[in-house]
C-alpha cells in the first residue's frame, strides 16, 4: 500500500538540480505530492518532498538517490507526526470565568435553575447547552480509511480529523467515540445508551454490510439525525462532482447509464442517492452476493465488471482495489470516477489516454466537503432525520458553487460549507 | 428548596437607600449572595441583587418591596440563563488548517501513517491524539446536584460546567456523556463499551448506592483512572479543609473523634479517606441500613444522630437535609462542617452561637478544587487507577496552599490546580 511520506533531501543550489532530483523520484514511479523549502544555507538547499510510495519504490529510490551527484537523502521528516503531537482537538470554555460571581452563575449554585428549567421543558436543552452543536463521531474501527479493520483506537486520529474539520468550518463540536465491540447489535446498543449526549450521530468507518444495519436501526429508533459518513457524505460529494462533470461535457446525469464498481458503504450510498436523484439505469458489480442483492433492492441492476464497463456512460469505482479497471476496458466518451483512496482503480491520465472524455480520482472528490455542512444544516433545522432531499440539496449546492474550472468548490473555503449548510437546512425545513 | 435568583431593583440614588433595601430583603429571611450595579442614571440606580429564596420568602419580599418608598422591584434578571445560552463548552481545533498541505498532513492522506503507527504501538495514541487530555464526564442523571433524580439531559448543564472548569484550570477536554439507563449494570456496560474514547473516567451525580458498584466494577475492569467525583473529589476537598481547620484550632485530625451525618456518595467517600488518613474513631449515621453496613465494612461505627453529636469532636454532615442539626445538639468546642448544598444542616452562625469552635457550610468547601487537579495529575502520570495516596496528596497540598485566613486556596487560582496536580502525579508515580 502507498503511504505518504516526507523525504528530506539536500540539493546543491544550482540551476536544474531540483528538477533532476524530482526526475529521479519520478523515474522510480513515485508521485510528488508537495514540496517545501526547509532551509537554504551557503550553496545548499534542504527540501521537504512529500511523496506516496510503497516499500519497493522506496528501496529503488534509496539506490537511485545514492548515485546522484547533486542531491542527498538526509532522512524522512516527522512533519505529519509532529502536527499530530498532543492531538488535533480540545474542549474549551465558551464563557468567562474570572470572578466568583461568574462561577456561581455557570456552575453551582446558578446552574441548578437551568437544570430545573430543562427538566420542565426538555426542548430547552437546545438553548442552554451546547447540544445543538454536538455531534458524536462514532466508530467501531472496522474500516478505518482504506486501511481496513485496524481497530477503533488506531482510528482515533481520523475521528479527531473529522472533529477538527467540524470545528474549523461549521462550529460543530465533534466528539470521537471509540467502540470496543464490533458486532452491529452491540454497536447499536452502545449508541442507544449514550445518544442523549449528542444533537446528532455521525457514524464513521464502520465496515459494510454492518454499517447499513447500524445506520438503519439507529435512524429508525432515534428522533435525531443519524448518518454514516462513508455512505452519504461521500455520496453527496460524488453527486456534486457528477453534476459538475456532466454539465461540462453537456450530458444529462439522469439520462446517463451509470456503472458502479464496488458496492461497499460508499458504493451503496452513491447508488441510493443517484437513484433518488432520478437516474434510470444503474448497473453495479461487487464480489459479494449480499452487496448485489442490496443494490437490486434499491432499484439497481447487477452486472459483471466487463458488463459495467461496456454499458456505462459514467463509471464510478469505489472498490478499494488499485488498478482494477484495465485501460483497455475504457470506452470512448466515458466519464470515469475512480474514487478509491489512496490508490485509484485507474489513473485518470491512463483513462483519458484510452478515450475517456473525463476522468478523476478520489483526490478531487474530497469527502470533507460533505459531512460538515450536512450536520450543520440538520442541527440548525433541528431535523429529526436526514432525508434524501437534504442530501440532494447539498449536492446541488456544491455543484452550483464549483468554480468554472473545478469539479467542486474549495474545501478550505468556509463560506462554501455555510452555504451548503443553508441549503440542507432549507431542505430539512421543507421536508 | 432555595434556588438562587437575581432581582433587578431600582433605588433612588440617596445615601442609605441601598442599605434599606438590603435590610428589607434580610427581614424576609433572604440571604444576599451578590450585588452588581447595572446602571446609574439621573437620580436612580439599578442593581442586580443575587439572592437565595424559596416561594414563601419571595411572596413576602414582593409585598415588602411594594411598600418601600425608596426602591422598586423591576423584575428578575436572566443573567444565569443568558450566560448558559448556547452552552458553556465547545470543541476547537488545535492545529492550523489554512492550506491544502496542512489538511493533507492532519487529515487524509497523512493521517493514515499515524493510524498505522498507533496500530503497531498502541501506547502512542497518547502521543498523537488528545486522549491524554480527555476525560469522559459520565452521568445517569440520578443525583444531579442536590436536585435528585431529574434525569441525565437536565443534568447536562452540570456536566458542561465540569468540562468548563477542566478546560479553564487544567487543560483537560471533558466530554459530557449522558446515559439513558439508570441501572448499575447498564451504566457499567455503557461505560465499558465506550471507555476507549477517554484517558480517564469521571463519574458524576450517580446516586448512592449504585455509584459504589459502578465505580468499583469499572475501576476493577479498566486500566485507567476511574473516579466518582461526588465521593472522592468531595472527600479530597473536605479533608483539605479539615486539615486547615484542625491546624487552626491546634488539634490533631487523626486523634479527633469524627462524627458523620449522612452516608451517601459524599459521606462514604469522606469516611473512606479519613480512615485511610489515619483517623481512629469515626461514627456515622444514616437512615439506610445499607449505608451503615457499608460504613462498618470500611472500619467506621454506626451510631444515632444524637450519639454522633455527643461523641464527635468534628461533625461532618452531608445529608442533604436542611436544618437536620438542631442547635441545642451542638457541643462546646466542636468543629462543624455542614456541607449540604444549597441548604446546610445547620447555619454556621447558629453552630458558633451554640458553642462550636469552628463552623462552615458547603460554600467554603468547593468541590471544584478537587476533580480538575486529580484527573490532571492522574493523566500526567499515566496512572492505571486512582489510589488513596493520590487523594491524600491532593488534600494535603490543598491545605498547604490555603492562605492564612482561608480554609482552602482560591478556586479561580490556576496555579493552585497545577500545584495540586503535580502532587497527585508525584503520588501516582510513587505508588
Amino acid at each position: 500500500m502507498q503511504i505518504p511520506e516526507i523525504l528530506v533531501i539536500e540539493s546543491q543550489h544550482r540551476p536544474g538540480n531540483l528538477g533532476r532530483i524530482l526526475t529521479a523520484i519520478g523515474e522510480c514511479g513515485i508521485m510528488v505530492d508537495h514540496i517545501t523549502l526547509m532551509r537554504r544555507a551557503q550553496d545548499k538547499s534542504v527540501w521537504e518532498i512529500t511523496v506516496e510510495m510503497d516499500e519497493a519504490a522506496r528501496q529503488q529510490l534509496n539506490a537511485r538517490l545514492a548515485d546522484l551527484p547533486y542531491g542527498k537523502l538526509l532522512g524522512r521528516s516527522d512533519r505529519v507526526f509532529n502536527r499530530h503531537r498532543g492531538g488535533k482537538i480540545e474542549t474549551v470554555s465558551k464563557v468567562p470565568l474570572d470572578s466568583i460571581q461568574q462561577l456561581r452563575d455557570v456552575y453551582t449554585p446558578g446552574v441548578a435553575r437551568v437544570c430545573l428549567e430543562i427538566q420542565k421543558h426538555p426542548e430547552e436543552v437546545w438553548d442552554y447547552t451546547n447540544i445543538g452543536n454536538t455531534v458524536g463521531i462514532i466508530t467501531n474501527g472496522t474500516a478505518i480509511l482504506g486501511l481496513g479493520h485496524i481497530g477503533a483506537i488506531p482510528g482515533l486520529p481520523v475521528m479527531e480529523g473529522k472533529a477538527m474539520i467540524y470545528a474549523k468550518f461549521v462550529g460543530i463540536s465533534g466528539v470521537p467515540i471509540l467502540l470496543n465491540d464490533t458486532e452491529p447489535r452491540k454497536v447499536i446498543d452502545a449508541v442507544l445508551a449514550i445518544e442523549s449526549s449528542f444533537g446528532a450521530i455521525h457514524l464513521e468507518d464502520i465496515a459494510a454490510p454492518a454499517c447499513f444495519e447500524v445506520e438503519e436501526t439507529l435512524a429508525a429508533n432515534l428522533a435525531k439525525p443519524v448518518m454514516q459518513d462513508d455512505q452519504h457524505g461521500t455520496a453527496v460529494v460524488t453527486l456534486g462532482a457528477l453534476l459538475t462533470a456532466t454539465r461540462r461535457v453537456q450530458r444529462e446525469l439522469q439520462d446517463s447509464v451509470i456503472g458502479q464498481i464496488g458496492l461497499g458503504a460508499a458504493g451503496i450510498g452513491i447508488a441510493q442517492l443517484l437513484l433518488r436523484f432520478g437516474v434510470k439505469q444503474l448497473f453495479g458489480t461487487d464480489l459479494r452476493a449480499e452487496a448485489l442483492a442490496r443494490l437490486e433492492r434499491l432499484g439497481g441492476k447487477r452486472a459483471t465488471l466487463s458488463e459495467v464497463m461496456q454499458k456505462a456512460d459514467i463509471v464510478i469505482a469505489t472498490s478499494g482495489v488499485k488498478g482494477l479497471i484495465k485501460p483497455e476496458l475504457v470506452r470512448k466518451g466515458q466519464l470515469i470516477f475512480a474514487l478509491s483512496n489512496p490508490e485509484a482503480e485507474i489513473e485518470p491520465r491512463l483513462a483519458l489516454e484510452h478515450g475517456a472524455v473525463f476522468a478523476t480520482d478520489g483526490r478531487s472528490v474530497n469527502n470533507a466537503l460533505g459531512f460538515p455542512a450536512l450536520f450543520r444544516g440538520a442541527l440548525d433545522a433541528r431535523a429529526k432525520r436526514f432525508t434524501h432531499e437534504m442530501y440532494l440539496a447539498a449536492a446541488q449546492k456544491l455543484a452550483e458553487l464549483a468554480p468554472p474550472d473545478e469539479l467542486l468548490p474549495h474545501v478550505l473555503d468556509k463560506s462554501v460549507h455555510l452555504q451548503v449548510a443553508e441549503a440542507v437546512k432549507a431542505a430539512a425545513t421543507k421536508s
